[in-house]
């Protein structure tokens, strides 16, 4: 099939409309890295599977002897649990789902997150299995959980799960969130020193009768740190991919993000130098960084390469979106380079939005496809 | 079931995660106004199905006598083609997906759009069923279409679709996006006005042997004003839920929101009088609007009503959005009477990207849930 003189579909035969893909190297490589990173500190690796949310990206977990993951909703429990027995639900108890919260007890070890006796006591009187609860503790992220200064209020809610016959302890959790706002190594280096050390402290304080373990997780700090040897697991998610918010943070270089879209040229506005995309708010959603060249964006244009992708392309990025527009602010010189039909391959701006977007991964190099929750 | 003294389930006992509910009444309220004011004007009301994304929702459209629809892309034709015959896919045709235009175009009328000599010429020498192309001009809003002054260009394009043995020429269609950046009616009516104009001055120019239509379509434009006597047809989209975009633009009043998402409390912050909620960035999108008091926000709580909803509540808004998780800040006064389990009714900024999140629809008053795309 030809437009002009150009056959379309010499290269990327199969994508016709915005497509997911992933570079399993790349991919790999980061789950590794912080694998071995884990293995060093001598604490557990339980990553956070919301960001990929693939059985089969899950495995690549268990050929680094991971046995252990995190999720962000019951639902996502449910859909890893024919292959994983250990799963933390990390995000506030939502105890109107007590059938699933039983269900998945039933089956697997379900560890769930607290911060308030209501939901204890709830749980203590409605579950029909064992489960393990951890404290969430707010280190400073003032999202969720128990101020970490409340010492008095995480002691009360220790021993209201102490005494429960069919809930146990396992510790205090913290998620770091307010790492995303750092923009250099040296904040998130303060901001995960301080987190630990307030973790530390309150378990130095509580009076318990067992022992306690501690769980951090955010992605830049495991990121970029390297001492976690005070903490007894990790949780980290969005480094499996990475993006171009963890990417200004300073988590990650930026041939380590190993997932693209994909997205056909629909129309080319030589006046203003704009190319329009098939791909919109609906595949990358809506995050937005703030480039400190370009102002605000919503993705960078990166050269193709065999099997793979290369560097952002100067002056070539996502400038809005709509629902299924995306329009790209490229250089003039390269403008005359582009033609209707193209593809053009796009780094995201936040990788497990852009994920969660579409049903299906395809490989850069193999072609082959793999499905996700 | 109960917590403390209160039972969970008495009401909204289906309701246990985050819900997309529909008020049956305020939509079919809001196409009933839309195709009198179609009517009256004496033009064809193509309802952009985009929204709502329903088979169901669109039959109450076939109640008032509409029998053509717009979409955004092949995909979603595809979906509605069982039951409607006569679509336009209101975004620049991509070539590459040419196998689905042509089995599109085997079974309904299938009208697509068209900017470019090379997409036209591509049609004409790879469909293998007529179809119908209109050319999208650009009145202002700078996203797609040939620009309004550049009649030369538009009369070429014309000339060469003309000449087509397997396309024909439907007219000149365009899309007032820029409507949306208004903050009153008056801005509203200037920019329908100007867009009216400049196509009705297009028309004039051309050198046609058959007659053409003109179409056009944005939401704030089709509810505020009530001039169409100078087009063919109007393809309006979002004011089948409208939105909390679409009041602040003044499209709509807040009654006639015809979506909310509801959605679980799951923990409660007296200390910073905030609630987190199961609904996050995953349900709402992540559009945003700034209000004119609470700064940039993500939704409004309502009052919840038997059957339906109510206004929103002072002082009780969606502050921020992250994967799962809502932060919502709550009045002093009001925070103590919320519980852990209760669920909260939320406006949403941008329903179509709202209900695009959602796999199904639950009716208000009836619980009845009805499937989407």
């Amino acid at each position: 099939m030809e437009v002009g003189n150009r056959n379309l579909f010499k290269m990327n035969d199969r994508i016709i409309k915005p497509t997911l893909l992933i570079d399993e190297n790349r991919c790999k490589n980061n789950i590794r890295k912080m694998s071995e990173k884990a293995k060093a500190n001598n604490c557990i690796f339980r990553p956070h599977f919301k960001t990929h949310q693939s059985i089969e990206i899950g495995n690549w977990f268990k050929e680094e002897g991971v046995y252990a993951i995190t999720v962000s909703s019951l639902e996502m429990a449910e859909y890893f649990s024919k292959d994983w027995k250990d799963i933390t639900v990390a995000f506030p108890c939502n105890i109107l789902e007590i059938n699933s919260i039983n269900n998945l007890a039933s089956k697997i070890k379900l560890n769930l997150i607290v911060e308030s006796i209501e939901v204890v006591d709830f749980l203590e009187n409605n579950v029909t299995s064992p489960i393990q609860l951890w404290i969430k503790v707010d280190v400073g992220y003032n999202r969720t959980g128990i101020d970490y200064r409340e010492i008095d209020s995480i002691q009360k809610l220790a021993n209201q799960i102490q005494k429960g016959k069919k809930i146990s302890l396992l510790g205090l959790l913290a998620h770091s969130g307010h790492t995303y706002s750092c923009s250099n190594i040296s904040e998130i280096e303060r901001i995960h020193k301080e987190s630990v050390q307030h973790l530390i402290e309150i378990k130095n304080k509580l009076i318990l009768p067992t022992f306690i373990k501690l769980s951090i997780g955010d992605t830049p700090s495991c990121s970029t740190q390297n001492d976690f040897s005070m903490v007894d697991e990790i949780r980290p998610g969005n480094f499996v991919f990475y993006d171009l918010t963890q990417f200004s943070i300073g988590s990650n270089k930026i041939e380590d993000i190993a997932l693209t879209v994909a997205c056909p040229i629909v129309s080319i506005h030589k006046s203003r130098n704009e190319i329009v995309i098939y791909g919109g708010g609906i595949h990358f959603s809506k995050d937005r960084i703030t480039h400190p060249d370009y102002g605000i964006i919503f993705g960078l244009v990166v050269e193709k390469k065999e099997n793979t992708w290369g560097k952002p392309i100067d002056g070539f990025y996502v400038s809005s979106l709509s629902q299924e527009h995306g329009i790209l602010k490229c250089p003039e010189n390269l403008l005359k380079t582009y033609n209707i039909g193209d593809i053009i391959y796009i780094l995201p701006v936040h990788s497990c939005m852009t994920a969660k977007s579409f049903k299906e991964y395809l490989f850069i190099d193999s072609q082959h496809k793999i499905s996700r929750f």
